[in-house]
């Protein structure tokens, strides 16, 4: 026996691998430079104060014992209520289990629903934890890809279709897309639908950027004709109410699949954190005025970020109505640079003007063929002023190549 | 294909089968019963005040973003040095990562270390996630068990060695164990460290109960000579502290181990909650006089359960100086009741006096030859006077039989 072996699948074990740009931008700012902090996925905004209230009252009142691992009642009840009327279909607390997180759900529903051998589809450029947990739980990765038009970014459905055979089980869709923003359009979406149902597949749905919408109003999938039936929402309060490290949201899906995401949860967690579910009633049922000022501020970055953006030469952007992302394709001045890699792109704009941003990379493995490059900036953790700094120093550096 | 077909291993799924006894113990309430609840392994006490406003505190300092998957450094530091120094070991921050709890600590340690086919020593009875998760990661349980004397419970050495072969790869040592209450002597200790180190063993040691000591010091196998290198220690905030709904934990090992639990962090959960992170720290390094009066309360009522519970005639009480439970031997009782089965007799008992308790087997599966029968009964879920009136509401209904 050789104690210093450790579990086999390991080897599988991905991660987010941004956090080394976040390392390099410490490191940038150690040396005493200035960093303009693009790559954080973070959001640098007060969490709205009815909410921390809530919390509060609810410490101070006991609420610190343990709960059942799908939550407290009151709370599931809000949240099948909210994301049920937002999305026009019908829950119950029954529909409904509370997680530390949105992440958590991802794991609950590869460990429920795939066997070792099943195939996953997964969007790419795309979260990267999809990739991570697929593997390391022994799925077969499928990831699917985007076409960049004149209309933002599409899903390549002929690619799409052609990676499906015989052990596809599962599908990973995320409308209102992290890191390029994109979203379906009503009839790419029914397509994405039709597939499911054609090839019964089950659906995880990350709609964590479900309620970041610049204009008119947001989808989901669940609302489509049977499709409740074989999705399991991952909902997370992070986005909308600034909540990031709270570790709050859900998984919303059919009854007898949320058995076994709170079995599942008493084995590994026990519960999620009991006072701050208080918190997340008062999200969803009391003022949204909060929530409404987040919005407002992240659309100004954007509106901003874009247009500065769009002044630089060699930058071609599609400008997403939803999330707090921009993903231009930057493939000319890859080239201009006679950059060897992304890394070698990222970083030597890094050291030249202190912008720190993520690129393609980080996102999944790229695909055979592809051709641009992109990269991501996130406008959720930087003020409108380093906005407007940061780019006109990259617009100077580029545009000097 | 069809959709209906769950992940298969989910048959190999556990759960914490008390739950069933909360729901009895609810209907009967309901009904219009008084129960009295020694089935709670939850804690009926407030978190101390000083903890709530360092959290409080935190939370309106926007203490609201992430954090690394590992913790807050200071945290990390304040456990590192309270951990180490309470066992005479030295510790830094890369020894620990901090968790949503201490129950996840099991299924990292099982993931980190674990291959399906390798054998895991348990305690049996011992808390049921440990079978749940060894069986549903696809390793072979292996409970040891323990002997009942004058002396208290003791590990059965005999079939704990005749247990361990070629596959047997890691060891989960609960001194100061639930449900029996049990501690090792020195001795004891020693020898289940010989056992590690001539298996060459990685071992998990549950220490959630480490801080509830009644009297004298306590233990870790951490302490005694080439064991760091090979121990995790699973420690909670959630007994020492009346923090079980907060959801604070962590892990305490060696650097490359705790790599690795970051690593699975950044893919479960992303990371804990942040402000209550600050609560954390002035748990260990702020006023002991909140975790001084828990303590004290659970003495109180320790003292008095037992000398009820001596009171009874056919029950035979191993007084622990560790934990919050009893676990008296009531063989003679089970007899006189012509019980069926256990349930039988739990179910039985609630129903005639409203004294609702878990039973052994709520603790893992009876193992073959055993022929005594034993109840827990849990303190920390119960005021005095509930444990006044429901042990002599017992001793009466038992005595009548």
């Amino acid at each position: 026996m050789n104690k210093t072996t450790y579990s086999d699948r390991l080897v599988n074990l991905g991660t987010e691998t941004a956090f080394a740009v976040s390392s390099d931008a410490t490191e940038h700012a150690l040396k005493g430079n200035t960093v303009f902090p693009f790559h954080l996925g973070d959001i640098n905004i007060e969490t709205p104060k009815n909410i921390i209230e809530a919390t509060e009252k609810a410490m101070y009142n006991r609420k610190t014992g343990y709960v059942p691992s799908a939550g407290i009642p009151q709370l599931r009840d809000a949240i099948a209520d909210v994301i049920g009327s937002q999305r026009n279909v019908n829950y119950t607390r029954e529909n409904v289990v509370v997680q530390p997180g949105g992440k958590p759900v991802i794991l609950k529903f590869i460990n429920t629903l795939m066997n070792p051998g099943d195939g996953v589809l997964y969007p790419n450029p795309g979260y990267p934890i999809y990739e991570s947990q697929i593997e390391y739980n022994g799925g077969i990765a499928l990831p699917y890809r985007y076409i960049h038009s004149e209309d933002g970014f599409k899903i390549d459905r002929e690619h799409f279709e052609n990676l499906i055979d015989d052990k596809t089980k599962l599908l990973v869709y995320n409308n209102y897309q992290n890191p390029i923003g994109g979203e379906s359009s009503n009839e790419e979406m029914q397509w994405i639908a039709n597939i499911a149902q054609k090839y019964n597949l089950w659906v995880l749905s990350d709609e964590a950027y479900f309620n970041i919408q610049y204009s008119g109003m947001p989808k989901s999938i669940v609302s489509l004709p049977n499709m409740k039936e074989r999705s399991i929402i991952l909902y997370t309060f992070s986005k909308t109410y600034a909540m990031t490290g709270w570790r709050l949201g859900a998984a919303v899906g059919p009854e007898k699949i949320m058995k076994i995401f709170s079995k599942l949860g008493t084995n590994d967690e026990s519960c999620t954190n009991h006072f701050i579910q208080y918190g997340g009633i008062e999200a969803l049922t009391g003022s949204q005025e909060g929530a409404e000022k987040i919005l407002q501020r992240l659309k100004n970055r954007r509106d901003l970020l874009s247009s500065k953006l769009n002044e630089i030469k060699g930058l071609r952007l599609s400008i997403p109505n939803s999330t707090f992302y921009l993903f231009p394709d930057i493939t000319e001045i890859y080239k201009s640079m006679n950059a060897q890699s992304y890394e070698n792109f990222r970083r030597k704009t890094l050291l030249n003007t202190g912008v720190s941003f993520c690129t393609r990379e980080h996102f999944g493995k790229t695909i055979d063929g592809e051709n641009k490059k992109y990269i991501r900036f996130a406008f959720s953790g930087i003020s409108q002023n380093d906005i407007n700094k940061g780019i006109d120093k990259l617009k100077q550096y580029w545009s000097d190549l």
